[in-house]
C-alpha cells in the first residue's frame, strides 16, 4: 500500500493529505462516510498519530471532511452548495520568498523533537551558556515602567542609548544612538539591507563558504550573488573584490571578518585596511555582519571592520543572540542616519517594530555591571566546548579529519581527510546514529567538510555526539 | 539666507545636510576649516540643536566632515586619498518598499515630542487602558522559565494553545494551535499574506474608505488594489465583491467587518453570510482583519466571520494590540496550516521569530482570569471616552459635524457637515493649534470626512482636544 516518501521535500501530513484527497475524490470514501481513525490511519502508514492529525485538519481546512464528535473524521457532502473551497496550492506557490534549503528543513525537522539527536548543527548556545539568572532575575528585581505602546521606529531610546556605549566600551565602534537601528536580529538587518537598499538584478558579493551564502535572502530579493572565495586559513581576499567588481560592478559586499561563520578564520589587520580601501575606491558599501567577535576565548577581541572605518562605509550588523540569548530578538544595525531611518521605515511597514519588553530587557543587560563578567563566563565555557570536541575528534577519529583551531565564535569547520563517497550518506547515517551536523555543501563549499557548532549540546553529550559520527563514519565508509 | 522648507517631504536634517555639503564642495568651507557650531547653525536656521546634531552625523557618515574634541566640527580634506563614500542616494532610492503617505509621516513628526499635541491621530489606546498592572505583576510574581533559545517557527506553543482556548471562548473561533501562526501583530500577518500567498499583478479587493486602504504593503508587494466600497452606515455590499470578481478575477478579499477602521460599521449577520457565500462560490479566500470585535461596549461581541466559516476560506488576523497594549508586539494568523507553514517559514527569513519573553506573558496575561475583567474595564472607558468626545463636539461644533455612533472599536468617523475649503489647511491648522486627527483622504475617503481616535487622548485631555480642532474649524473657513 501507498507510503508516504520520507525522503522528499514535501511534509509527510501534507503527502498523507494529498493521498487522501485523491481517495476521497475518487470515490472511495463517499459523502459521510467515515475516514479511517487517526489511531488507525498512523499504524498503516507508520507514521505518528500526531501527523495524521494534521493530515485530517488540513482536510477539514480544505472543506472535505469533518470531525463527527464521537464518530470521527466524515466525509462532507461534495460541493456543499456549489462552494468551492479557494485552491490553496495556487497561494502556496505564489509569492516572493523561496523556501528554505532541503538541507536545513531536513536538520530542523530532525531537531523538532527534543533530545532526539545530539546537535552539532544549530549554530547557537546551549542554553546554559545564557545569562539566564541575570535575566529572571532582573524581570523580578526591577519594575517595567516602560510604555507598551507603539514605540520609536527605530526602537527603544534608551536600549540606543546603552547600546551606543556598549559598542564604544567593548568594540571601540562610535555609533550615536541617532544611528543605530534596533532590529529583531542580524536576520532583520539583512533582510531589510537586501529588500530596502538594493534592487532585483544588483551584483552583490557574498563569501564562500559562508552563513551567509546559506541564506535564501539574498535570491528572494532578486539579488545576483556572486561569491567572493573565503579562505580556510585566512579569509577572503581583498585583491579578488577589485577584481570582481570589474566584472559585475558590485553593488555591496558581504563579509564576516571576525570568526567567520563557518571557516572561524579573522581577518588580518592588514587585509580589513585593504578591503575598506579598495571599496572605499570604488564607493561599494560593506555590509558587516558580526555576532561573534566578542567571544573571543583569550578575551583579546579583533578590532570590527567598523572601528576602523573612517569614511562611513561599513553597515555593520550585530546582535545579542551569541551573546547572551537568541530568544531575545534583539539585533542592531550601525549605519548613517538616513538609511537607518529608511530602513526603519520599511520595517513599520513590515512588523511595527520590536516588542518593549525584551528592549527593556537588553537596555538593562548591556548597561549592568554582570554583563562583563557574563561575557568572560561565555568564552571560558566556550573554550571548555571546543577542548572536548577536539578532545572526542582525536579519540574517535583519530587521522580522519583536519581543522584550524578557531580562536572565537561556536562553530568548528572540519574536514574529511579522505573525501566520503557520499556525503549525503554519511549525512543520513549520522543522523540514523543520532547526531546532526551541518555539511559543508549548505555553506556553498564541497562535500568534504562540515560544520561542528561545539557550543550548541551540553558539555556532557559532546563526545557520545562525536561517538556516533564516528560511528556513522565507518558504516558509510563501508559502501 | 536659505532656510529649510518644512512642508516638504525630506526631512529638515536631511536638507540641512545637503545645503551644507552644497556649501563644502562648493568651496565655501575649505579643509580644514571649521563649521559653524550647532547651537549657531540652529540659531541661525530656527530649528532645534539636536536637528543641526543629526545633519553634522549625516556628513560625518558621508566622509565629509570630523568632530574635532574641543574644537568643533571640521572639513576633512577632499578625496581623502581617493576615497569616495558610498552614494548613498542611490541606495536609499533602490529597493521595493514604498514609504509610508505623506500625511501620515506628518503625524508621526509631530508626535514624536511627547505632550506636543493632543493627539486624536494615533488609532491605538491610552496607556492608562492597558492592563499595565496585571503585566508588571506578572513580570514580578511568575518566574519566567521559557526557553531563551530559538524558538518554533510558528510561535511559543504554549501562547498557541492558550490562544486557542482565548479564540474559542471569547469569539467562539476553531482553531487548533497548527493552524495558529504568532505574528509580531496584524501588520506582520498582513505583510507575510501579500509577500507569500500573492503574486505582483494579483487583483486583491480592498475596502475603502479603510485602514487597509492606508497601508503601502499592497502595492509594496506589487498587487493590483481593487476598491470595495464600505458604505458608512452598512459596510460592504457582498455583490459588489461579485461585481468586481467579474471584471477584475480577485486573487483575496481584505475585509474588517466588525466596528470596520475608520467607520466603525458592523457587517450584518446576513451580509457577513452571503460575503462568505459568494467568496465560496469563486474560491476566494477572504483575508478578515479583526482588532476590535472585543471591545463591544456592551459585551455583545458581534461574531466573527471566521467564526461562521465552515468551508476554511477566512484567514484570520487577530491582535492583542488593541485589546491589551501595542507594545507586546503579539498577533496572530489562523490559517489551514500549510498556509501556516509556509508563512512561518517566510517569517523565518525575515526575522527568525517572535521574541521569547512578550509570547510567555501573552500567554501568562490570556489565561488569566483577571483578562475578563480588563476586558470589561477597557469595554467601560471606552464608552466613556467616546461619550466625552460626542459631548465635546456637541459643545464646540453644534451642527458642524455629523457621525455614526461606534458601538465598539476606537474611532469615530466624522464628516464636516459643510465641506472645509481646503482640507489640508484645516489639517495644518488643527496642528498649529496643538491637535492633530487623521484626514480621510489617508483611508481613501474625501476632504469632508476625517477620523478622530478617541481612545488615545488622556479623558481630561478630550474636550480641551475638541476646543482646539473647533478653534481651527473656524479659522481655516475664514478663507
Amino acid at each position: 500500500m501507498w507510503q508516504p516518501d520520507r525522503r522528499a521535500d514535501i511534509p509527510i501530513y501534507r503527502q498523507i493529505a494529498s493521498h487522501m484527497e485523491g481517495r476521497i475524490r475518487g470515490g472511495e470514501f463517499p459523502q459521510g462516510s467515515l475516514l479511517p481513525s487517526e489511531r488507525k490511519l498512523a499504524d498503516m502508514l507508520r507514521v505518528n498519530r500526531t501527523t495524521v492529525v494534521q493530515a485530517y485538519e488540513e482536510l477539514r481546512s480544505m472543506g472535505l471532511v469533518e470531525r463527527a464528535v464521537g464518530s470521527g473524521t466524515k466525509v462532507v457532502p461534495a460541493g456543499s452548495g456549489g462552494a468551492i473551497s479557494p485552491n490553496w496550492r495556487k497561494y502556496l506557490e505564489a509569492g516572493t520568498f523561496l523556501p528554505n534549503v532541503p538541507a536545513m528543513r531536513r536538520i530542523r525537522s530532525e531537531l523538532r523533537t527534543e533530545g532526539a539527536v545530539i546537535d552539532f548543527a544549530s549554530g547557537e548556545l546551549h542554553p546554559e551558556l545564557f545569562p539566564n539568572e541575570t535575566i529572571r532575575t532582573l524581570l523580578k528585581e526591577k519594575t517595567f515602567d516602560g510604555h507598551l505602546g507603539y514605540e520609536d521606529p527605530q526602537g527603544f531610546a534608551p536600549l540606543r542609548d546603552s547600546l551606543s556605549r556598549f559598542l564604544r566600551r567593548y568594540l571601540n565602534i562610535e555609533a550615536s544612538e541617532s544611528s543605530l537601528l534596533l532590529t529583531s536580529g542580524s536576520q532583520q538587518s539583512l533582510f531589510l539591507i537586501t529588500q530596502c537598499l538594493l534592487s532585483p538584478g544588483d551584483a552583490v558579493a557574498v563569501e564562500v563558504p559562508s552563513y551567509g551564502r546559506s541564506l535564501s535572502l539574498f535570491e528572494s530579493a532578486g539579488l545576483k550573488v556572486i561569491p567572493l572565495r573565503a579562505d580556510d586559513q585566512e579569509g577572503v581576499d581583498p585583491d579578488d573584490v577589485a577584481e570582481l567588481h570589474r566584472r559585475h560592478r558590485l553593488k555591496m559586499i558581504f563579509t564576516n571578518p571576525n570568526f567567520q561563520n563557518p571557516t572561524g578564520t579573522v581577518l588580518s589587520a592588514e587585509r580589513k585596511q585593504r578591503l575598506l580601501d579598495i571599496a572605499a575606491e570604488r564607493g561599494i558599501p560593506i555590509v558587516e555582519d558580526d555576532p561573534f567577535s566578542l567571544t573571543a576565548f583569550d578575551g583579546t577581541v579583533p578590532p570590527p571592520l567598523r572601528s576602523m572605518d573612517a569614511g562611513g562605509q561599513v553597515l555593520y550588523v550585530g546582535s545579542l543572540s551569541k551573546i547572551a540569548a537568541s530568544g531575545l530578538r534583539i539585533g542592531w544595525l550601525a549605519a548613517p542616519h538616513s538609511i537607518v531611518s529608511k530602513l526603519a521605515d520599511a520595517r513599520q511597514q513590515m512588523d511595527f517594530g520590536l516588542s518593549a519588553i525584551p528592549q527593556w530587557v537588553a537596555a538593562e543587560l548591556l548597561d549592568s555591571p554582570g554583563f562583563g563578567r557574563h561575557l568572560a563566563e561565555l568564552r571560558r565555557k566556550l573554550a571548555f566546548k571546543l577542548d572536548s570536541l577536539r578532545a572526542a575528534l582525536d579519540y574517535h577519529l583519530p587521522g580522519e579529519v583536519g581543522y584550524r583551531v578557531p580562536e572565537g565564535g561556536l562553530n568548528l569547520w572540519a574536514k574529511w581527510n579522505e573525501r566520503p563517497a557520499n556525503a549525503d550518506r554519511l549525512f543520513e547515517q549520522a543522523i540514523r546514529e543520532g547526531v546532526v551536523y551541518v555539511p559543508g555543501s549548505v555553506y556553498g563549499s564541497g562535500p568534504d567538510f562540515f560544520r561542528l557548532c561545539f557550543a550548541r549540546p551540553a558539555d556532557d553529550r559532546i563526545e557520545e555526539g562525536v561517538a556516533k559520527l564516528a560511528a556513522a563514519y565507518r558504516t558509510a565508509s563501508r559502501f
